[in-house]
């Protein structure tokens, strides 16, 4: 490959979650990011899924992560096992939360630090700083001389030119780039394109309100946040200690988020961080922080149920949530709203006040960042299908780039003479993770869903009473309504007549008589017909 | 009991759907609407909850239908055969909805055409006619003169005083009886009491837009619309009517709603309405009308796959979203707007346009009516938990009462010298139904969701092979990742080893032997424990 740059999405676009780049310059190939996609739809308690790397036959030599979010980091592991020879680049906050995913695989592998330039072929890529709602995170200029183009690359990002906690974007190098390159391609963030807020407030704008609703509290205060969104825990902290208040962050991510920021310096925790086991805090006094998406199984909703040893909910506590709803678990949360409500406790959301921030621009911030690298080309990056074609159309509208196109996982940018963008023919399916970082067929997720809505029945013969002409079997119901529990008498009945009938059948041929004859049975009072596994052994 | 109005929601408050109140006066219960609750959370694919009728032991004299949506109709028939001797008294739309769900279900029931004042103890019930997004709605006044109280009870309505289909809100009435009676309990929809809109736009105000949408498109134009909402049918009739474009109502529900709209004179058709087998309407002309929530084996879902046999999307086709997401729904739409947007049509939503009107009404709205009815009391229905407090807090803090408390499921408001509200001790939690009108316990729905979440395994041995200690096994897996399916071998091995060394022990011992044994053989490997059922035939 000769004088060329291609740049390939194996996930992220089309969907949000599981980032992942290739760009290939001459012979060398790198990945941009290696994230986890959270299940966007019914998938059964699977945790999560990632492009098919089975499907990925280049070499990697480079794999370059921009922050520390799951979505980018989640899947380190498997790209580790995957491309073992590849050296792995990551900015501080990411590379130890790296770190200590690995530590905690008991995998070891280098993470180099992400601050400077990176050749590969005959390309370099820059980080660049700019804000997001994790700390350390990096765009990336990928540029390549000899075909004069600038590539800018920035999957999360937003514009806080006030940030209490660090400095803004920097806007001043993506100019410098975009003065020194005749083709300047932008890869920019979708995520919130179809936002009706089109400047994303500073960070620091959420102290008031959460300060306020901190002080009239008259028991305990709950506050929900991302746990990785160091700079909104600064907040918190900071609020906290203006008001003599302690801090108790409670479950286990929270935990490791906030060790690993102390540890490295980005996070001060003014010494009010209490622990869960410590009793001499006056409830009053308790600021207590955790995670929430309203999951099941979740932390805050032991505490809201009462079922949490160390905390319960009472009458005059307060439950601030400094988050969103991830999409897709808005019912979830609605539920557990409910569930603070009818106990008496008072609520406290996003929608009432000022105590949450997006950490992705607004269609304002996003012409401040194209106004500073003027592209001739943009494609989209980091949304559903929906919000990139919303991106291209805005794109186009405003006249930000007479070239903008929507691109999806597998499209590849073909930089050479011409910039092309190259459709997929067959877009590859994301694999699903369950357990111990096992891959879950899709038929097999199939057959969970058929034992979820149709129940099962488990019929078993001996051979021997089948050969005798004397079948008796046993039969378990699993997932059927109690109803038909009293029906398996007579069916037992029926279903050794059946055998009788079939005597002259091969025993694989009685076995399906059976199981046809076992959806029937139980599917004509049921309404619907239950998985039936027969066993003659 | 003397000179006593009690009424108790057994669904609806604390949740929406499942609507069904207990009015009683002196001797005589009547049961205002009988609704389905549409899953809340994870039940796989179960129909619908109701609360739990084993638990009425009342003798019920009438059924009194607002209106015929399902969430107040949906569960009529379980009502029927509970309560045989009650009569019921629906308005026309509903009446014909509930006779024909009966007719499906071949039941014969009378329903009664409510449109006069009914007696039941001491008390009475006044219809009042309101506005709704399904024609036909009525508002309830409960008197009861010995009290001297009237009870304004409204679950679903909206203030349109310039619907093209319908009168405004019977406001005049409503001001009557609040002169007529000295105390004033309001029992007011809460819908939308969280809602940025204040004041929902009148039924009429989408023609405009969604007519400029219909005459842009270059192909065909598919809308989807709640298909109960006969207004907005209505209003798409007309704008195609204008711009001489067909209307083909596409799946059964729509159809049927259509069918009896037209049979009672509440919808004109225009003589526009077409059959989906008409082959002579080019496709251009056609405008393709359903309804959609993005269900998996939807109409729509299977036209954007182009799986559909009669209608496939196309690259130069539009689809309109004249509906919103009902909440729990908006991660499926979502994933349908982008199958949309991936085959290259157009999408607009009423994100975009002015496309939808809600059916609830905003907090202006809500004034409106309380200050026709000037409440001394009020008690919030139809809404979540959240909406319910809302409510409540907005009623104090305007001032329209100064008595206002957040009832739930099952809390009774006790009307005789004082109005109380007595708090119930123990919610009942709604039963769940699936398939043949079957109740499913939530138990069951555990055992599915561990054998969704899990997987399962069936292990059988012949008693005569463990009798003469040569066990052999018939093991079948279900849901677990193919890369178990090599393990089976080894765990005949193991399993059948672990019978020779308890030999001694008793079948049902034998047998929990295995079944732990299974859970953890297969647990080792997988990082989650199967479900493992044992039989030894």
């Amino acid at each position: 490959m000769k004088d060329k740059l291609n740049i390939t999405p194996l996930g992220g676009v089309g969907q949000i979650g599981s980032n992942c780049t290739l760009v290939q310059s001459e012979d060398e190939n790198i990945l941009i990011d290696c994230g986890i996609l959270f299940p966007y739809e019914d998938f059964f308690d699977i945790n999560y899924l990632i492009p098919d790397l089975r499907e990925v036959e280049h070499r990697i030599s480079k794999i370059i992560i921009t922050h520390g979010h799951e979505d980018h980091i989640g899947a380190i592991h498997h790209y580790i096992e995957k491309f073992p020879e590849a050296e792995i680049y990551a900015p501080l906050f990411a590379k130890k939360l790296i770190e200590s995913k690995l530590d905690y695989k008991s995998l070891s592998k280098k993470i180099k630090p992400l601050n400077s330039k990176i050749e590969f072929g005959a390309a370099a890529i820059t980080p660049i700083h700019v804000n997001h709602s994790i700390p350390d995170t990096k765009g990336l200029m990928i540029t390549h001389d000899k075909l004069d183009t600038a590539v800018l690359f920035i999957s999360d990002f937003k514009v806080d030119l006030n940030s209490p906690y660090e400095a803004p974007i920097n806007l001043d190098l993506i100019k410098d780039f975009s003065s020194k390159y005749k083709r300047r391609v932008a890869l920019l963030d979708s995520t919130n394109i179809m936002s009706k807020n089109l400047h994303t407030p500073s960070e620091g704008s959420v102290l008031k309100d959460l300060k306020e609703e901190m002080e009239t509290t008259t028991g305990t205060t709950y506050i929900t946040s991302f746990a990785s969104n160091i700079h909104r825990i600064q907040t918190i902290l900071t609020a906290a200690r203006d008001l003599n208040r302690f801090v108790i962050p409670y479950g286990r991510s929270m935990l490791k988020y906030i060790e690993t920021a102390v540890e490295i310096g980005i996070l001060d925790d003014f010494g009010i961080v209490k622990d869960a086991e410590d009793k001499s805090i006056k409830r009053q006094k308790v600021v207590l922080l955790s995670g929430s998406q309203g999951e099941f199984r979740g932390t805050v909703r032991r505490v809201v149920s009462r079922q949490d040893k160390k905390f319960k909910l009472k009458e005059d506590d307060k439950f601030i949530f400094s988050s969103k709803a991830i999409p897709g678990n808005e019912k979830k949360l609605a539920m557990l709203y409910n569930d603070i409500i009818e106990q008496g406790a008072q609520l406290i959301t996003a929608n009432e006040k000022h105590i949450h921030v997006s950490g992705h621009p607004g269609r304002e911030d996003l012409k401040v960042v194209y106004e500073s690298f003027k592209p001739t080309h943009s494609f989209p990056i980091h949304g559903e299908s929906l919000f990139l074609k919303a991106h291209v159309d805005f794109v186009l509208n405003e006249k930000i780039s007479e070239n903008s196109e929507m691109m999806l996982n597998g499209d590849s940018i073909n930089i050479a003479k011409e910039i092309k963008l190259k459709k997929t023919q067959d877009q590859i399916e994301p694999v699903i993770y369950h357990g111990a970082d096992i891959i879950l067929e899709r038929e097999r997720v199939s057959e969970r869903r058929k034992l979820a809505t149709q129940g099962s029945i488990l019929v078993s013969f001996s051979k021997e009473s089948v050969q005798k002409f004397k079948p008796s079997c046993e039969v378990t119901l699993m997932g059927l309504p109690t109803i038909v529990d009293n029906e398996v008498n007579d069916f037992k009945i029926y279903v050794s007549q059946l055998i009788k009938d079939n005597k002259n059948k091969t025993l694989d041929e009685k076995k399906e008589e059976i199981r046809i004859a076992t959806r029937r049975f139980f599917g004509e009072r049921l309404g619907y017909r239950p998985v039936a596994i027969v066993h003659i052994c």
